[in-house]
């Protein structure tokens, strides 16, 4: 049975995420959808929200679990037995950080990692930008899942 | 049964190519490698050759074959009944082309695309480099397999 | 009144250099869409039906005006009495080079260029992956003006 | 009567803002240029200034309007009754992340965006690069309007 | 004799810091190894101590004088009668942000820079990876001076 | 005594060629200006012409010395005993290919390589644009050396 893990802060979640995910989970048996606790780092929403908002979002997929950690990724993925580290890619731009980043957890624990070029439907579609509509009063329900869209409305609001 | 496909001319097969597709082959059950037959390019190996030279470079790899084909490489993935593309990406830069053939396959047969970021060793090996080292008689052993080498280094002299 | 230039060797039109031509149009009030005579080049279709089919595909937009060239587009510009030149990006890598030109241009002749991004849903759609799709033999509607399909895909056939 | 909008936050006004102004507003009847009031960002010169300071930089091209807003930049565009959003681009690095900008900004409201490629003299003039001399005691003239260097230089003194 | 200064914030020094610098150090007959002091800036380790740590990691190499200055780089290369400035390039899309500071810095005092392509075993070594390895607990060692790695992961633990 | 190697095709040599010749001869007690013979290639301004047009434009430049070689770019710098190869690059896009040239030389002969930023005033000036200004019959005096330009413009006529 084969693990794949796919890591975010889902600050929101988006509609691009949500199709990376449902595109990852056809790649592997269990896809984990993990959030990393980043002690550095503030956030709108907070760490048990964004978990709750990422559970509805994804829980028509059926073998997504949701969960987050302390651990680092490459870490995470030896304790949950993953074979690979599925990213969603949104532009070249991108990728190098990205290929960087698979080169350093390959070294650290053996984890491969697959990229999936984002959907061009998706591809502008970044919690940032997400944050920025919301922060102007902007409707935010074309890049959030449908049901969140009021609910996610809310953490931005001025 | 999952089937992934890998492509690429191979003139000739590198250290590269034989990593990446080492990597791939541990994403699926089995790995088709594939020339596809490009009538509009001409190559310094035929297309017999460079059949030849891929399986002996990867004859240790157990679930992988090689073929070549006429058809485009969306139509050849629906007959071999793969579900996905395996593509090793050595540096950013080539990430927008990669990009747009993924979305264009994906339109054309809904098959998925994923990719491997090439190992930091093998980055700056391309067919391209080998060829022109070879042309300047210098010796490509670090670059391709080994026991190939002297049979590849013959097509290159001048 | 202001005059643009579109320039483009259209081998073949696309549905994407519709759609910029039909945005570029709204910029200014009269658009040239020149095909250059590029010597140096051999092309599919010949200058005469590329010039034709381009007709075709624009002739729903009232104020462009498709013709050909043998002057460098900086001189032809100046002839026709255009202030800018229209040029549409498929993605950033392509934009460097694009600069470039821009400042030839304007060092030449004093002709301002301005970019547009190409639409995402015609961002894929370049001249070479069409060719490509009809060599293999591939249905290419989707992707150039619907009422020339057929005749495009006569050319590239094998 | 053609309308375009010309958005950024000034933070000071550079010479490669002047330029590319003034070309920006060559191509349209009426320029407006705005600072977007950022509830989220603190800068080292209150909005105020910035409004006082652009207006002092480019009083001398005729068809431009100095203000800044609360809308988000789309709904600024609806506003004044805009047709196109004018960007200046500094390198092809920036361009992926303004072609994102355009896309969104053209499926909020319809508008336009267009990209003129900053001047070869100017490309390297950030406000970040000014502000980065002027804290360094470095003098700054060549960098900003010539008139407005000694003002400006008192905000970055530490 | 020929002087060429190497800056950085050094928070840590890295291994392939110390790569570049024994590389750098070959090109001229001394190399100044320069802290720029960073007011706007806060850093998980003192100025102090990053200087100390720099000291350590380097002093195998005869011809490296490492020191920290208040001066723009500019300034601080004219004080130091540096010819050049060296740099070492990890990638390519850092390139563009190199190239714009070393036009300002020609601009400013003359001095002429010259790039490094990082080696490829160090091209994912940044100082960011080795904070966020350290912050998650991580062995930092292969990443940093050998003798220097117990010293710098205290820095980060949490 | 340090030597530096600089290659190029110089088809036709350009300005900006002269510059960077300039600057990097600078770096160097001895600098050797070298056109690799490249059978696979064929340029419309002969070998001999090459080599001549580039001897007259850097004549003003003492420690220069121009020749062309049958040798891979490695084995030259071993040939002439260089130390460095010094590369200018015109923009970030390029700077890919050429870090894995660097690397490939490295490994091939232990040469470094260092890079130059081409000055903003020759960045657009590469050797195609001037083929294609002077094929269309347009004036390359401002990018070619100006008592080169007539020679030059002969090569290129239709």
């Amino acid at each position: 049975m084969k693990v794949g893990v796919y890591a975010g802060s889902f600050c929101p979640v988006t509609k691009g995420h949500v199709d990376a995910i449902e595109r990852a989970s056809k790649l592997v048996d269990n896809l984990i959808v993990v959030i990393p606790i980043n002690i550095n780092k503030t956030f709108k929403i907070s760490l048990e929200d964004r978990t709750e908002l990422l559970k509805e979002a994804v829980k028509h997929v059926k073998n997504v679990t949701v969960c987050n950690t302390h651990l680092a990724l490459a870490d995470f993925c030896k304790d949950v037995k993953a074979e690979i580290i599925i990213k969603s890619i949104r532009n070249a731009v991108d990728m190098q950080y990205e290929m960087d980043m698979a080169d350093i957890n390959k070294s650290l624990s053996g984890i491969e990692t697959v990229f999936l070029a984002a959907d061009k439907k998706y591809a502008v579609v970044s919690s940032t930008f997400v944050r920025e509509l919301a922060a102007f009063g902007k409707d935010i329900t074309p890049y959030v899942p449908a049901h969140l869209a009021e609910k996610i409305t809310k953490y931005f609001k001025n």
